[in-house]
């Protein structure tokens, strides 16, 4: 193995991207430095947020520049290690990039523990996605037995961890996902007390029906039609996480939302994080979620692209909600 | 004195109210019960608020039916007492309703110390509204030195308590208002560090100049278009406080936000607030803005119109921005 195979950013998308927004590229095998070790990935993680890292105009993370490697967090094992920390075989989750191989510092990377669960499950249910729906949930919305928790996207990465996490407080989980599939799966597999389909065109009536005490919790994935929805079923003192607007990423003209009155009305606390800003709360959250995983209480699905070269067309399948699950790309 | 004259709900409106909408009443004079008072009151507050009151649809508050008294706060003097709590001469400010005289429990209203301020002050800057600004910018808000505080509708009662407020804490005032008349008086008068007319047609580009720092903290009185302009200036962890939406009151097809992704990307805390619901901070509140009053740091300005009668009238105005500072109706 002397080469490393790794996706860069082509060019800058104009609304939805395309394969031309990307470019494979064979580069030497890196070097680990000092305090480094050299992974080879064994999964790549595929999540909303990178759409907004290919645009140029200020978000919350840095851009890509055009010629870099996508930035994404990827498993995998360590083949050369010059730190104490870790070991050759040991397996690490880090921002290792769209790439089979990377040098990263030991720092930067995290030993995880593939006899609790499979590797791939660090990018998922016991990773970034599954800290971000305990942050967003427990901490900023602290939901009370007996509450109504709703999420959108619920059969993703996140939103699927949100309403399990929900169930274990006592809530009554409802989600809100794109197709009878998904929604089958988010109430028989994930134990979701219901889940209403979106593309069925009856958003407003179905969503009334879910929530016949109204809505205390709100998770958001999704943004525009979907919170305007939502907006009108809050009970007062309700809670907002906005953790992502995949809805609106890819529009050229953001939807219009109409129901911030209810904000008023309802005392809403809508607020808006990154699960990065919260590091301090990374080990709490673990190990809730490992427990509850241990117990069989954290179901997941992923969907597995295979091979380095198939990852634009799956990061775009999942920007559409062609998943199911979680996306990975296999490269090992 | 045998007469008591009222303003009624005579129907509900649609869209903006009208003068229809009201009606003046002769009725007996009340007749205080055990631990009640009788009050002629000497100013009746006229507040945004009132108009949400006006409607049936649910909102914080009951709705007024058509054919009661007006809600408002009002202060006046005890005429007859039948509570060992307040004494005939003594001035209390509460809920008395659009009437010259009212029969109300002595725990329903506060006494005032007109030696401190006059009369009508405790319907403004030490009152509901100055309450409201209060706990929208200190307790929800948490400004710190330095930071930019941006108020709409800061001519009103409410927003030019929250500019001074934020000086007091050592942050960057800017307001937004209608008119250069009410923008020069929020600048030379009450001490803003910059206002901007939203009439003049260039809200965007004029909140750019004015918050080369960006915001930190918005208080929000007013929504729609002006709610949008700000959440592109946000900085990161900025805070707002939903304390009105007045632009939207009388809308019909409310206006679209198009901006929350600023809710995301800046990790926003947007938090919706009703003064009422915080009734543990009122001593505190009062207590600061008392003191700041009795140092010569909180000005304000009056809107009198004279005579219950003109009170329809003079709402109406206020809707439209018509008034200048604090609207009140002088009764005697």
């Amino acid at each position: 193995m002397t080469v490393n195979r790794q996706i860069l950013l082509a060019s800058r998308p104009t609304g939805w991207p395309t394969e031309a927004n990307f470019k494979l590229v064979e580069s030497p095998l890196p070097r680990p430095g000092e305090n480094q070790v050299l992974v080879r990935s064994h999964f790549l993680s595929l999540d909303p947020y990178m759409r907004a890292r290919m645009d140029a105009v200020k978000s919350y993370a840095k851009s890509v520049e055009v010629g870099e490697v996508m930035v994404g967090g990827a498993v995998g094992e360590v083949i050369e290690s010059k730190s104490p920390k870790l070991a050759k075989g040991d397996f690490v989750v880090g921002p290792l990039g769209w790439q089979e191989f990377a040098a990263a510092d030991a720092a930067a990377v995290m030993k995880v523990d593939t006899k609790l669960a499979p590797p791939s499950v660090y990018l998922g249910t016991l990773g970034m996605p599954g800290v971000t729906a305990w942050v967003g949930l427990i901490d900023i919305c602290q939901p009370k037995t007996g509450e109504t928790v709703v999420v959108s996207a619920a059969s993703g990465a996140v939103g699927s961890v949100v309403g399990q996490l929900a169930k274990s407080h006592g809530c009554r989980a409802v989600g809100i996902a794109g197709g009878a599939m998904n929604c089958e799966y988010v109430v028989k597999e994930l134990g979701f007390d219901a889940c209403i389909d979106y593309k069925a065109g009856n958003l407003h009536h179905d969503l009334k029906d879910a929530t016949p005490n109204g809505v205390d919790v709100y998770f958001e994935n999704v943004g525009g039609e979907t919170l305007d929805a939502v907006l009108t079923r809050m009970n007062p003192f309700a809670r907002i996480a906005v953790c992502g607007l995949i809805s609106q990423y890819n529009a050229s003209d953001p939807y219009g939302v109409k129901n911030l009155r209810s904000v008023l009305v309802n005392r809403v606390k809508m607020q808006g994080f990154i699960v990065s800003d919260r590091m301090e709360l990374w080990p709490r959250a673990l190990n809730d979620l490992g427990t509850l995983f241990a117990q069989g209480k954290l179901k997941y699905r992923e969907t597995v692209a295979e091979g380095l070269a198939s990852a634009p067309a799956a990061f775009l399948g999942m920007l559409r909600g062609e998943n199911f699950g979680k996306q990975v790309v296999r490269l090992v």
